[in-house]
C-alpha cells in the first residue's frame, strides 16, 4: 500500500533505538503485557460462603476454584514467556518504523484478550470448547510473534546480522507454540487433560531446542 | 486567564524534551492507553452455563457474544490508533507546557471513558443509543486531538516549522473521525449496521488522506 | 527513630534525581495514578434491559447512571489535579529518601483508595454518608501532599531554596482542599448539592491565589 | 540445565545496568506492583441500600465492609513493602541473566495473585481458611524475595561485594516475613485476630534488626 513506498522514501520516519519515541513503545508495551498479566486475577471471585466463619464449607468452594487457580498461573506463565521473547525482539532492533509498531498493536491485542480465554478456561475445564478457544488465541498470539521478527528481518529493522541457520532455528521455536496448540484442539475433544499434557509438551520441546541452539544464533545472543 | 500571562513571563516552568519531567507526561499518558485497553476486556464476561462440559452450549454462548468480541477488537483498534497518533505529535514537541499537561489530561479522560461505551456497544449493538453513546465518545476525542495540537502549534512547543498545506492536512485526517462518527449517529436510528459501515469508511479516507500527503508534511515526518 | 539517626549518618542512601531508582519512584507513582484514574471506569456497569432493542429504555437508563457519570470526571479531575501537583513537587526534588519513599507510599494508597468513594458517590449523590467519605478521602490525599512537601523541604531534598513567602503561599495551595473538603462535611447532611458546591468553589480559590503567586514562588517555577 | 552452560559460555546475555533493557525489567516490574496495588480496590464494591437516602443504613454497610477496608490498608503497605525491597535489590545489580528475569516473574506471579486472598480476607476475616490463604501467599512472596536475592549474589551479578555478616543480616530480614506468617498458620485455628497479631509483630522485629544492622551492610546501602 501507499505506506511501503513512503517508509522507502523516508528512513526519517523509523523511530531509532536511544529516542524518546523507541522507549515509549517499549513501555507501552510493557505496560499492556504487566496489566493483561495483574488483570488474570479479576476472575477469581470470592466465593459465597453460607457461613461465614465455616473452615470447611471454605475450603471445598477453593477446592472447587482449583481449576481457576491452575489457569491463572498457566496463563501468567504464558503472557510472561511472550513478554520474555517480546524483550529479546526487541533487543535486537535499531529501530521501529511505523508497519512495525502497527503489528505490535495486533500482536498486543491477542495478548490483552488472553484474559477472557483464561477465565473460561478457569470456569470450564472439562469443556473441549474452553480449550479450543484457549488454544486459538495462543496460536494467534505466536503467529504473530512470527510475523513481527519476519517483518523486522526483512525491512532491515535488526541491527546484528542473522544468518539462515540461526533464522531457521528461531522461526522454529517461534512456531512450535502455533503447532502444538492447534494440535490440542481435535485432542481436547478426546480428553481436555490430554490437550494440556500438549501444551506442556511444548516447554521439553523448547529446552532440546535451545541445546541444539546454532552457532550464529548464539553469536548474536537470541 | 492568568496562566498565559505566567507562561509568557516563566519560560522555565517549559518542560523542555528530554528532562524526567517530559518523560513522565509520556510514560503516564501510556500507562493510561495500556490501561484502557486492556481494561476492554473485563467487559467479557463468562457465561453462565447449565450443563459445564456441554460443548454446544458453550458454543452457543461464545456466539452470543460475538458483538461483545467485535466490539473489543474495534475499541482496541480505535485506542491504538490514537495512541499512535499521540506518539506521533508529542515526536513533534519540544516541550510541554501547564496548558497543554491541562488539555492533555482532558484528552485521556475520554479515552479512560471508552471502555464504558464499548461495553454498552458490545451489550447492545443493535441499540442505535448505544451506537450514539460510542460514536460522541470517539468524536470528543478526536476533537481534543485537535484542540492539543492547536494549542501545541500556536504555544510554539513544536520542534518544526509546519506550513499551511501540512497543517490543513493534518486538521483534515484529525477531524476525519469527528465528521465521521457524527455523522453515523442520526443513521444509526435508521440501521446500527449502517453506522458501523460509516465508522469502517473513516479507514480508506485515511489511506487515500495518506496518498495526497504534502510535500511540506512529508518533511517533517508526520 | 531508628531510621532518623541512619539518615543522618548515610547519605549514599538518598536516590539522587537521575538514577534509576529516582525514574522508578516516578514511573511507579505515574503508574499507580494512571491505573487510579482508568479504573474509575470499572464502577460505571452496563444497565440491564428488559428489550436490547429498546432506544427509549437504554436513555432512561443511561440518564439514571448521570451521577455515575459526574462522579467519574469529577474524580478524574481530581485525581488528575493530584498527579501534576506530584509532578511539580517531584520536579523540584534533587532526590529522594527512605523516609519520603514510605510517606509517598501512604500517600498513593489514598489515592488507589479513590476509586471506591467515587463509585459510592455515583450510587448514592443524595446521600451526605457517601458525601462525606468521598470528601474525607480527598482530605486525606491533600493532607498527606502537604506531609511529603513538608519533609522534603526540612530533609534538604530540595533542589532550590524555597522563600518564606514562597512556603507559605505553597502550603495554603495544598491545605485549602483539606479546608475546603472537610468543610462541606456537615453542609452535605443539610443539602448534598451545597456540598458538592464547596467542592466546586476550590477551583476559583486556586486561580486567584496563582494570580498572587509571590514572586520567589514565581522564580523556582512552582 | 542447558541454560547454566549457556550462560557461562555468553555473558553477553547479560542485559546490563544502564541498557534499554534493564530498565524494561524495571519499569515491568514497577507497572505490575503499581496494578496489584490499585487491584485491590476492586474487591470494594459498593453496597447495596434499600433506600438510596438513607444515611443510617449506609452507615452500617459501610461498618460491615470494616474488614475489606483493614485487609485492603494492610495488603497496599504489605505490596508496598515488598515494592521497596524490589527497589533496593535490584539497586545492587549490575546486571540482569536469563534466570534471574524468569525468577522474577515467579515472584511477580505470587505479587499479581495477592489481591484474590486479600479480597478472601476481607469478605472472611474471621475464618481461619482465609487468614492460612493469605499467609501462605505472603510467605511465597518473601521466599522468592529470598530465592531472587541468592541468585543475583551466587551468579556474581551485585555490583557490590556483600560481607558474611551482612548477607546473613539480609537472608534474616527477608525470611523473617516467611516465619511470622507460616507461624501464624496454626494460631488462626485458634483465633484469626492472635494471627494478624503475630503478623503485626513483624514490623518492630524489622525495627530492631533495623538498629542491629552490620557495619558492612550499612557501608553498600542495603
Amino acid at each position: 500500500m501507499a505506506d511501503e513506498r513512503v517508509e522507502g522514501a523516508r528512513p526519517a520516519r523509523l523511530y531509532a533505538r536511544g529516542s524518546e519515541e523507541f522507549a515509549r513503545v517499549l513501555s507501552f508495551s510493557d505496560g499492556l503485557f504487566a496489566i493483561a498479566m495483574t488483570l488474570l486475577v479479576v476472575s477469581l471471585s470470592v466465593p459465597a460462603l453460607r457461613v461465614a466463619g465455616d473452615e470447611g464449607e471454605l475450603l471445598r468452594a477453593l477446592d472447587d476454584l482449583e481449576s481457576n487457580f491452575i489457569s491463572f498461573f498457566i496463563s501468567f506463565a504464558v503472557i510472561g514467556r511472550y513478554w520474555v521473547a517480546h524483550h529479546q525482539m526487541f533487543s535486537l532492533l535499531r529501530g521501529i518504523d511505523v508497519r512495525l509498531l502497527g503489528l505490535n498493536l495486533v500482536y498486543l491485542a491477542f495478548v490483552a484478550f488472553l484474559p477472557f480465554p483464561t477465565a473460561l478456561l478457569g470456569a470450564y475445564f472439562e469443556n473441549a470448547i474452553a480449550v479450543a478457544t484457549y488454544s486459538v488465541t495462543v496460536a494467534l498470539v505466536s503467529g504473530m510473534e512470527v510475523v513481527l521478527f519476519r517483518h523486522a528481518q526483512r525491512a532491515g529493522l535488526l541491527r546484528v546480522t542473522i544468518g539462515a541457520d540461526a533464522l531457521r532455528w528461531s522461526m522454529m521455536l517461534s512456531l512450535a507454540p502455533v503447532v502444538f496448540f492447534l494440535a490440542s484442539i481435535p485432542l481436547a475433544f478426546v480428553s481436555t487433560k490430554l490437550a494440556v499434557l500438549v501444551w506442556i509438551l511444548n516447554a521439553p520441546f523448547g529446552a532440546v531446542m535451545n541445546r541444539r541452539r546454532p552457532a550464529d544464533a548464539d553469536a548474536i545472543g537470541i
